[in-house]
């Protein structure tokens, strides 16, 4: 973020902008409920009547504009140009991926470990959108036109062990490195594939496509 | 559940017990937020006031409560004798859960999904609390007496990804059968511990040992 300079007063968007990045900010790397208005009005160096007039909801409507807007910079993550092998592809995604997690590294956990004060149904629905992009994301890649229930349950249950990953990585003290655990969590996604292509025709057919990267 | 026959005045345990085992039954098939105490006291045959004297806490009390017993049930889908080939055990264990899931379908979806009215740091804690239980039960079996954090992770990588599997099935109309799911999410266990056996040790001896029982 660039610091805007104090004679200059800033639009309503642009104000807006600035809040939200101080307090992606701090619910990044703090617990929410360690996190005050106050904390956020400091941080973006303004009066907390200030962040009340541009989030009347005070602290649940802040954490919840942060969370959308976080949700929105991962779901950038997983633009990957269509083109070239596929585990590549998903090579580079993980690694923007595990680069938003180490970011994100507090907030992250605090948001999946779930159990949250500022946990809502809303909030919820925020993650589960991310999920359901990941899943269609990788199923576009793949390019299978009409996704079977078995190959769907694969994929989904990959994302979420790639999601249990990042929280034990971050538990584990980002062990092991970064490259590495990208490097396994493709070789997961393979041997996954690979387990319902013994059961699933359509699955097969695209094992063999992947089998053929290898 | 045996009916307390009418003239028979209950002890206090088996009042909370017949309050929680009502309890229980409702949250297993609806979501929590359509329960109200009107439903346990008519579910079980008793006034609403009597509910309340025995979960002052009322209904998030009581949610806790039911969440507490389903928890122990759910832990002792895990109890299986050291005997025998690890994968059976693996099975028997699976199939056990797979039930428990089946039983408690809505309730466990509400549960799992997460952003839900009654969802606390307490609820998370049990559900956690569940998690580890199935990992630490895992490893036993396993008999790593050192598990190091590659081998740790590729358990709970599983165990989340069978939570992914069990919500999807139930979304799923429970479908493939239980049976066939079992067999497909062993499959899947053997594939990630292959996977973790290229870059560790301890895994790969481990599964030298269970490649011996396929």
């Amino acid at each position: 973020m660039t610091a805007a300079p104090a004679y200059r007063r800033l639009s309503v968007e642009e104000r807006r902008s600035q809040l939200l990045t101080a307090a992606l900010d701090l619910f990044a790397h703090h617990p929410p409920e360690e996190i005050s208005l106050d904390d956020v009005a400091e941080a973006a160096g303004v009066s907390r009547p200030l962040v009340y007039r541009y989030f009347p909801g005070g602290k649940q409507q802040l954490y919840e504009a942060a969370l959308r807007s976080a949700a929105d910079e991962l779901q950038h993550c997983f633009d990957e140009p269509h083109e070239g092998p596929l585990l590549p592809r998903l090579s580079r995604a993980l690694d923007r991926y595990l680069a938003f997690v180490d970011e994100h590294d507090t907030g992250f956990s605090a948001l999946l470990q779930g159990g949250s004060v500022v946990e809502t149904s809303r909030t919820t629905a925020i993650v589960d959108g991310v999920r359901r992009a990941a899943a269609d994301n990788i199923l576009s890649h793949l390019e299978v036109p009409d996704p079977g229930p078995r190959l769907r349950m694969t994929i989904r249950m990959w994302i979420t062990a790639v999601e249990a990953a990042s929280l034990i990585w971050l538990d584990e003290g980002k062990q092991p490195p970064a490259d590495e655990l990208r490097d396994w969590l493709v070789e997961q996604f393979v041997a996954a594939l690979e387990v319902t292509a013994r059961r699933d025709a359509q699955t097969e057919a695209l094992f063999r496509v992947l089998a053929a990267d290898l």
